[in-house]
């Protein structure tokens, strides 16, 4: 099932003793990937930016749950508290993606079930993260790109590929699994401002797998829908409440309405881990703000006037009732609302 | 009545020789003007947006027509035929905004009307046309301040102020207008990717002339009024149809969609030069598509990988019926629509 073709890169690889990371500021200039050794430089890389993606930065930090035990002594007594300030410093690396708090807490599920070798165990539970990752985007894939239709080509957000993931990706790997499938022949990817997550990552990925992609501009995607050009927009979530409001990047929720607006159906893709039913809706999601100079500054040189300000939030909230499906690996919610949240939660629970 | 603190920039300013531009190319980095003495290096110049913004172009052409007829001798026999190719090439410069073909219509009336000194009586006319702008914009500034109200703030999109007109702004006049009034304290405004007139321009303009300004990036706009931080949205026009359609900076339509969803107002700030009678409709307004490296590349760099593509329109149109009010200089038209476009632009025939 691994089409090397249009599947090949991995932005998350562990060597077994410790963590390799592709640095994804400096794509697509530069392909660099960073060796890890300790629990802090793992916090450090997800504070800025080396790995982003909600599923990657639980993967990242599961793996830094990991090298935060090798380093302690084999026959610590007392091992939850002696990796809370890791596990802390960790969960405060980035606030709003729930996967990294969902990854944590599995983590902290083996410390307290206990083990002779507690380091091989936890090592045993990143991994199985990952690999559960993996398999979960292999089949959203699948569910997601069977929905797709009306139009040879989608439109889609940030990155969500093998580089926002343990591989193939959310968003991406709907489009991966349509495109592999004959179900469309073009990408739109917006460029993303102000990380240009489309530009350097997603444009990167697709132009590695040979899927043909069109960058816009944030502006541009009215025009595309107006025209036409596209019958869905499809993206990830770094949350989703437990009504279905989901957060993802800035730039989302204005898709999601102008989509409605267009007749063109709007989906998200993201694993159940993505899923926060402790929080009852959008409102409650904390939305990073991120320093103005990301939006002052470009590639290091200021592009604005010296004295302007700027309002720089990371990420956004799309109510549910803009969304017209969710794709998880236990299933499509249609129109999500909490009832049938609940139902794909419970079910989840009932198998696993 | 000018405000020399609110208003201090002019980026298209007559020695009585020759033409000076400020090179917005350059902007905030550099302030430097550019001395241009020829009719085709205004056309290069408003082709290479040197000089952008729709009233700046038809004035900086007006200008153009001077040159060419100052080059030609004083005993030329048949000048509309000696000025024709220089009246073509500044024509061909930026197909979108009419201001450029309105001004140059008006100089073929100083053609036609015939007059003892034609390259000082088309030189009288471009004074005119320059004049007439800015006095244009202080009374839009008044008419559209009028309407303000329900927040502190509003957004604003690409630049639209004494860098895109004679002088003092069309959307960017009436937020002068309004902050001069004290009914809004602040200014959001997009930075308006792939030109980024926004951080370069209007963030640079309203920081010379003391107006506190916040950026953001496109996808933030719909963040903005989810929040209630704004209550209109003011932007300029390159081009009006005769039903109220209104062609302006890519991005433009976006905004009016996420404004009535939101049920924020969205006003246009136009001179009536830039209201196109003859065309009936947005469909029928041409949409400059500009060079896909215009969004590949940022301050010269790639970034987005080579194999990429991209698709980059320059503008959009905004359907009238997703538009509150347009204010001219002869008066504001809520909700636009055939009848009442023809009823302004009469009582505009009637009285001039």
């Amino acid at each position: 099932m691994n089409n090397a073709t249009h599947d090949t890169v991995r932005a998350v690889q562990w060597s077994g003793n410790h963590l390799r990371l592709l640095d994804q500021r400096l794509l697509p200039a530069e392909t660099v990937y960073l060796d890890i050794r300790d629990a802090g430089a793992v916090a450090e890389a997800i504070r800025d930016m080396v790995v982003r993606g909600a599923p990657a930065i639980g993967i990242t930090a599961a793996y830094g749950v990991v090298l935060a035990a090798r380093a302690l002594p084999a026959d610590t007594a007392d091992w939850p508290a002696a990796l809370e300030p890791d596990m802390q410093r960790l969960a405060a690396a980035r606030p709003t993606a729930v996967n990294l708090f969902w990854a944590l807490a599995r983590m902290r599920g083996v410390l307290e079930a206990g083990a002779t070798d507690v380091p091989a165990a936890l090592e045993e539970e990143a991994r199985r993260i990952h690999d559960e990752d993996l398999a979960a985007n292999r089949r959203m894939g699948e569910l997601g790109a069977a929905l797709l239709g009306g139009s040879d080509a989608v439109l889609t957000h940030c990155n969500t590929g093998s580089l926002a993931t343990g591989g193939y990706g959310t968003a991406l790997g709907v489009i991966r699994s349509a495109f592999e499938n004959n179900r469309i022949s073009r990408v739109y990817a917006d460029e993303t401002r102000p990380w240009l997550q489309g530009s350097r990552l997603t444009a990167w990925e697709l132009v590695q797998d040979g899927i043909p992609v069109d960058l816009v501009c944030e502006g541009a995607a009215a025009s595309l829908m107006r025209q036409g050009r596209v019958s869905w927009v499809v993206v990830g979530a770094d949350r989703i409440a437990a009504n279905g409001d989901t957060a993802n990047k800035i730039g989302t929720y204005a898709l999601a309405v102008l989509a409605r607006h267009h007749g063109v159906r709007f989906m998200v893709v993201a694993p159940t881990s993505t899923i926060d039913m402790d929080t009852p809706d959008g409102a409650g999601i904390p939305i990073e703000e991120r320093p103005p100079a990301e939006v002052l500054s470009l590639a290091g040189h200021p592009v604005a006037a010296d004295g302007a300000g700027a309002w720089n939030p990371a990420f956004d909230v799309t109510p549910a009732d803009l969304i017209d499906a969710i794709v998880t690996e236990r299933g499509v919610v249609e129109r999500p609302d909490r009832g049938k949240m609940e139902t794909l939660m419970g079910r989840m629970k009932d198998e696993g």
